[in-house]
């Protein structure tokens, strides 16, 4: 943990890189810091993962588009963040915003082209059992004194 | 919000139009109402997504599947829809039952033809963060007086 | 239910099996059975589903990687499992526990031979309408009497 999960209509993978905006939060979430200015999350446990949906339908289906004189298609992309439950409602804003932040930028060139709607939500996971088996965190440990 | 994703085994993207059934699910929220009687969500927040699974599996593997006769192959679809926390238990019924309905009617063919099982079930997000950012709500905003 | 969804970084869709990874842990839960013995699930409800990512970002990128001596190539997979409210911790853990080996041992060749992380996590589904229509749970009940 921290899973970040991009969900997006399928359009948007011709019409931007999602590569990079995987990299660009994913960079995010390692500079996140929590109030007492450490990182918000062990680098090892940041995961993002992005999917085109197959299949969508967004609102009317285009109608409000075309009569506003756009395409009728509409994009979106909803980013659901689930991390362990404890951090402060601060930690909570500082890194919603931070990935609203970089989301907005990505996604400039759309915005200013084509509607679209993003949608970042942040979940504590409240889960009733947990496991990790990783050969990654060991990557990031502080050497042994 | 609210946010329908569709999880499915992925022969249905060979056996029937998940396009169409996107569309039939917005439009069923769309014309979703609360209590009162006015629209149950903000048109521009309406969102389908659909994901035919890379690979699946399925209760027993088809050995009951086999032994009543059938082709041991099961397909099955997960709907979820997460809305944001407030509304009535009544109009999560009313919402429920007219997705459900929607989804009965697409896959007649297949429960008719084929095993199939299908799951519906709505959450409320309960979120520590939320964010939108959206040119599309503007579209379906009343005129100013 | 219950559902299981898997979600794993891309290449790893070419190093591995994922269609014997869904078969093996519908096997583990189709085995697992409550406190006093009996099935944990009813057969005709379990759903395994498997995604590999578009795109995605692990952790710093590959730098700890390639600084010990890696390739700088992070694999990860996450494994949420969904199942009704209600059963007992201990269910939670022996379930938990089972799925865990399943997955440990599917993956023992890439924990030895790369960088890879794994996730595992149960939830208690509280959502508030569940609805379900299948052909697949008669093919499963006891014969009647």
């Amino acid at each position: 943990m921290p899973h970040l999960v991009i969900l997006y209509s399928g359009q948007l993978e011709r019409e931007t890189d999602m590569s990079a905006l995987c990299n660009s939060l994913a960079s995010t979430l390692l500079a996140a810091h929590d109030d007492a200015g450490k990182p918000a999350f062990p680098p090892g446990g940041i995961r993002v993962l992005a999917y085109p949906a197959a299949h969508s339908a967004v609102a009317d289906g285009g109608a409000a588009s075309l009569a506003a004189g756009g395409s009728g298609d509409y994009a979106f992309v909803y980013l659901n963040l689930r991390m362990a439950a404890g951090r402060t409602p601060s930690t909570h804003k500082r890194v919603g915003d931070a990935l609203l932040m970089a989301t907005k930028a990505h996604f400039q060139p759309q915005f200013a082209s084509r509607h679209i709607g993003v949608t970042l939500q942040i979940d504590e996971g409240h889960e009733v059992f947990d496991a990790k088996h990783s050969n990654l965190h060991p990557l990031f440990a502080p050497p042994s004194a």
